[in-house]
């Protein structure tokens, strides 16, 4: 059972570009990344320090990082964009894999066995663990995390299996989208749902395999 | 798209014989049913007011209920045991179907098609909402309510799946309960994680025949 490494990793530089980031380039300002890491380093140890993201105001993390308001504000919009670049210092910049473009089978299985090293890091960080369960309790920020980070692996998996049905590796009469459910949750509820079980190495290739029984044309 | 109009109700007379119940028999006492409900719809309203379960303690609990600590203890080993009482409350006695025996494919839909209404049950009550989330939080309770409630729905499919492969409606050659997990994690993770899709009419029968396609024996 191996890990991700880097999935727990802060984000060394500070120099993404997500929400926050997009709004400050609208603005016109050059990103300071140490101020960046600065914030993001201090949100995380009042989340490490039991705070929840409900009690978080951004005039608290500002002080708390020794920053002014406005330089707080300069970067993020608002607390929720701050959060959704706090959940992504915690990815680590993980990366689901693009797909090779082969085969469809294994285009699969890396991006379910991306999954499982998420899921096995994230059950070994106390911290990813705490920002992920406040981030669901909190829909509207769930559903942002999701419109942003979740949305784009999605539609490289629906493209995947938009390439099966024209090679024949894919049944053509299902909807993709059931279908990509299929794939994905059986991953995705033991990695966030039933933390007890296991995910151990081959989990992946095994739901991806049931699945294609039935994902493949009959006759094939 | 219809919903389970009981699943939300409260539990009309108190008489569950949960972890509370079956420790109160053990001490010899009966269940006085109007102090089970009391102390029930207390934690009920202070959930609703926005306590959180970790703030909630015992004695608040009695206090706000209006009955002594000892009787609260007397019917409850601990919050725990309370906790899974008040959703078992949430669950108003919904009960899985049971299985009708004839084909393992209606049996399956039919499970699922209790989840799926579990779920739109859930979205539309914010009460309900709030003590999952809340569950889902304290990682020992959510085991524990998984360990009381939920492994007899999964040994209740399994028994199904079991049949099939008998009945040879299901494949022999593969784990009954990767297969189960399969049939179970879309609806669940729709219930659970991604509240924004839509679980719609025929949704239940959609999965399981998407799936069985890979779950009958090759030539059926």
């Amino acid at each position: 059972m191996t890990e991700d490494p880097g999935a727990v990793a802060h984000r060394p530089d500070g120099t993404g570009c997500g929400a926050g980031g997009a709004a400050a380039e609208r603005r016109g300002r050059p990103r300071n990344a140490a101020v960046d890491t600065t914030v993001i380093e201090t949100v995380l140890r009042l989340l490490e320090d039991g705070v929840t993201i409900g009690d978080l105001s951004m005039e608290r993390i500002a002080r708390e990082a020794g920053v002014g308001k406005a330089t707080v504000y300069r970067r993020w919009a608002g607390k929720e964009a701050l959060m959704l670049d706090v959940m992504r210092s915690l990815d680590g910049g993980a990366q689901q894999p693009s797909p090779t473009g082969e085969s469809v089978r294994d285009d699969l299985v890396a991006m379910l066995e991306f999954l499982r090293r998420r899921g096995l890091a994230k059950r070994s960080s106390a911290l990813l663990r705490t920002v992920v369960t406040q981030m669901q309790a909190q829909p509207q920020l769930w559903k942002e995390y999701h419109d942003t980070v979740v949305t784009a692996r999605r539609e490289a998996m629906l493209a995947v299996l938009r390439r099966g049905t024209l090679t024949g590796e894919i049944r053509t009469d299902r909807d993709l989208e059931l279908l990509a459910d299929l794939f994905v949750s059986p991953m995705l509820t033991r990695a966030m749902l039933h933390e007890w079980k296991e995910m151990p190495e081959g989990l992946a290739e095994q739901i991806v395999d049931t699945v294609l029984e039935g994902a493949r044309p009959p006759g094939e």
